[in-house]
């Protein structure tokens, strides 16, 4: 079977198992208080150019997110504006409503949010009979496989800054988001753009693990005990650490990020030269080809993906994912079967 | 200065006030404990038919919705699927998603939920990485002044019963639903049809004050437990089983739902004659004409309402609410001003 | 039966049922947005001597004390101090950690907290393993019946401000508090000492309905949005408005704590020359003789109040609780019965 | 430096790292619907004797503590019963109460519960103004390193069958509880006498990782959902199971339970040969030898460990914790330093 199912179910990259392996009989203190995180903390704000930045390094996205913002959205009538595909709303069993806020639902065309977007929730949220939206929650790259651009991003920092909201961004992705064809996005951007955005380690490389960088200075205070809170503390935190060290150290986070861009990309071209079309435009290492069923069928025998529901009498579209760890071969293998 | 901006703005019916006053002095039990709650309560069970059916004294729309809901959705997971108009969705800051559940949100042409509406939401969620859709939240009649049929209801009690969801409904204007034109609901129908509901004293002649009917047993032990700790146990409960008594027995709570639907239909009425339109058909007491701006300039210099959210280049739709306090003098007076 | 089980059973002191009687079909707007509870609020801010208060009505003391400090305690990790006899300790169900927050709760004597208790409790909470106490609650006059000196307010005012903590005074029973002998505290101190604070209609003469002031401005902003949230603003909320004029206008308030005490002090007065002893010194509206089983078993035939969970062999505590509405001859007759 | 300051800042036994790496390219279903979670779950239900129990892996012990119970306390009012040295009343910065429940905190003389502690809470709860407990906590090992006896468990277990109390046992250290001196529990007897407990990995040899067993049917319904809603459900799931494969496969688990003890047991006899005493008799891998303070001082520049809130004018307690990558030669290092 040829696995494009996900990018989440190799194991680490050999470098990352490495450090892991290498550091396993050390002792340090633990839950993030260890040489190795406080490294790697250095070593992000470094990258992304924001020395006073908070580092915090989580065991997944979903804690990430519902941490992150249960932190961020101080008052308990506060809520955050999200598309209705953003993970937050469909695929965290309603992690951040189970804290307490609510998320105001976004109906987009592509799982982008603009600005123009946002006004709309907001100048309905008239007086305290109504929550009071105080955040924005976008992921880069999309659930939908998109990006924003860097004058999106600048666009959608202005409208936050206009109306007093936080601007969270869901990193899961980011190193496809930084390298896919179209991007003119750098690490730096992030933290001149956001208030706080995670580095997603889980599909980009690690064995788990998310490194939440905080920005804004107002979000910061007590995060510890906030993470504490929720479980997200891990006992042995250097792991975290070790991991994002390995990762980020060397170029090798972005490497991984292209990697699975290019494979999408050749797939994506192929599949295209067979005649067939995309529900949304293939930018990252999510592509989502819509084919005739009759060829759905065949290939669903020989490959693992998900489908993605849109569907017409004839074809039935389809999300294919490639990782850091898709092989050339494994595409072509594909391509040979459509 | 006539008003018509929404239907709890008086105190409560004199003879609901006579019965307070003259009960003030008594000496009873608190929290609901009293001879008074009791009675109510039987006087309730009798007059809907539901001799086995639980009911509590609340002091609020909101409080009954929320402490209900939370109480229902017994575990942390379960959503309610509500309409985006619905009262829960919008005018609650959050209050639903404070106790931590999720209202899955379905956008409807009137206010009104149907079966489809439903299951289009069921197929959606399909694993542990959505929330579960449990109960349905609808109210009758809804914000947008509407009722729902007998058949409609039954058809969403099917719909229930056919996928393990419960039906909750609102009843803050249940003696309008039942009294206005077209209306073929009686009290019987609601427990039959609903696992538990509110009878609305608030907006229906009361000073303050729902009654909350469960039904189903599984709903139903250890409410007071609920009810204490989101702080809706009042303290000198009798208030709200006096109360109930006045406003049930001896038909006056159908008496003023009828009154509040009958100056509406007066003033619906009078304002079609003159050659205006309502963006929603008037049905209950809650009537939205769509008013030349002009017209709707002069007209807010001597009525107090509200507008409502259509507008077009010329024509500014307007909400008008009725009540039982109103008169009939008040509705030809506002009929003169068009 | 002599009633003497607790101070909530009457209904309202009949100025304040004429108070509502007479503006009962006024038309205001709602939610606390009217003349009678910005006039209430305005009395008040004049009275203790705050004019930059924040004055909000609630219907309960549940309902205050579980939406003041979950809005104050501003953070998730953030928990509150109280005696473990304090009101939000036992008889409120959960209701503070229902809103996600821990109470760390510490045995008193007598039910009122000191500055070493205190302390006590912050040494202990070190780091992020820990939640943050950063509020203490306390009530006056207490469950126990006891008041608290204005120099044990000052001591208390004292420890919060060294160590950062917010102080909020439960004054479900503020009339007596000020009226009792030994009694040194006014209206003024409790603005100055406390960081919040409420006002107790519900016991003190109202129907029902509590005065939430708040003092500090960072605990200002959007309360009207957590208060609505949470269930607690009042649709028809000029009840509450002209019930708090009508307590506070003319002394009304401070003439009933007094009347209650001095109930309670004759009854107290009469126990002691009788020979019986108290488990807690007599000081407010709640006394606490610990009385001769045999005694005890023919009193409860024509007295009702409830027990105190003091017990010896020979011995049963009881309370009893006088009110605005205790009569004299009430009094006389149970002393004759011991 | 000695370190014996935790038992868990070693990271994995060699064998568990060892099958991390071996699986680590493979590519398996995400979020523990993998073949290592499955068999690991079945190799757990085999070991215990429990074949219809469901067996969960979480990341840590907070996590699984705050997921299970919010789970287990199916209602808003439900609470739980701790030791106030328990890790969920201190250690979890108020974790449990972060999800609406309240813990009701028991002192006791060594942290350990009794029927008699648990029943004196139970009376206490009369009615509807108090919360319902309806579970126990505790911990085996306790956080004061000691253990119950097979009839301590067993009477636990009767004392909830006649209370209708649901118990919860932490078995963060259950390697350590089962093989030290005095034990009489196996692995049978957890599902036998519990309702759900988890397995501790991280303290045990794992690099992370907690199995949750849920033995009693009615808690068993949709723990996915809490799992993932709560952040816990670990995308490359298989993580987990691949270490519970190693540790619980081949009786390693107990070894290096059985390791540690014998290494506290050797700290503690020369610690009690050269003539100082214990605040707490030595049982397990946790012991709190009372040491001069002079020593202590010295002590502490050459060994790594935490003090014990014991202090008297001459002595303070320190805590010495062994795990299963303690030599015996450092224990001996550190017995020549005192």
């Amino acid at each position: 079977m040829i696995f494009l199912k996900n990018d989440y179910s190799l194991g680490a990259h050999p470098k990352v198992m490495d450090a892991l392996v290498e550091t396993n009989m050390e002792l340090t203190d633990g839950y993030g208080e260890d040489p190795y995180c406080a490294k790697a903390g250095e070593l992000i704000r470094d990258l992304f150019g924001c020395p006073d930045a908070d580092v915090h390094f989580l065991t997944g996205g979903t804690q990430t997110n519902q941490t992150a913002l249960a932190a961020f959205l101080l008052r308990p009538h506060w809520s955050v504006i999200s598309a209705d595909t953003g993970h937050i709303c469909v695929h965290e069993t309603g992690a951040i409503e189970a804290t307490g806020h609510k998320i105001n639902h976004v109906a987009t065309p592509d799982g982008k949010l603009t600005p123009r977007m946002i006004e709309d929730v907001l100048i309905f949220h008239e007086d305290e009979h109504y929550v009071l939206p105080k955040a924005i929650y976008i992921s880069n790259s999309t659930e939908t496989g998109l990006i924003y651009t860097k004058d999106e991003l600048i666009a959608l920092r202005e409208c936050c800054d206009k109306n007093g909201l936080l601007l969270y961004l869901d990193g899961a992705r980011m190193a496809m988001a930084l390298t896919c064809g179209g991007s003119d996005l750098t690490y730096e951007d992030f933290p001149e753009l956001c208030d706080a955005f995670y580095i997603g380690g889980t599909k980009c490389g690690a064995l788990f693990g998310e490194a939440l960088v905080i920005v804004n200075d107002e979000l910061k205070p007590d995060m510890r005990f906030l993470i504490k809170q929720r479980g997200g503390l891990l006992a042995k935190g250097r792991l975290l650490g070790v991991q994002f060290q390995a990762l980020m150290g060397d170029g090798l986070y972005l490497e991984l990020g292209a990697h699975a861009n290019r494979m999408a990309e050749i797939l994506a071209k192929g599949i295209a030269e067979k005649g067939y079309e995309f529900v949304i435009p293939p930018q990252t290492n999510l592509i989502f080809p819509l084919l005739p069923k009759t060829l759905e069928e065949e290939l669903r025998k020989k490959v693992m993906y998900e489908t993605w529901p849109v569907v017409t009498e004839t074809h039935q579209a389809i999300r294919l994912v490639t990782s850091w760890g898709t092989t050339e071969e494994e595409v072509r293998a594909l391509l040979e079967l459509i």
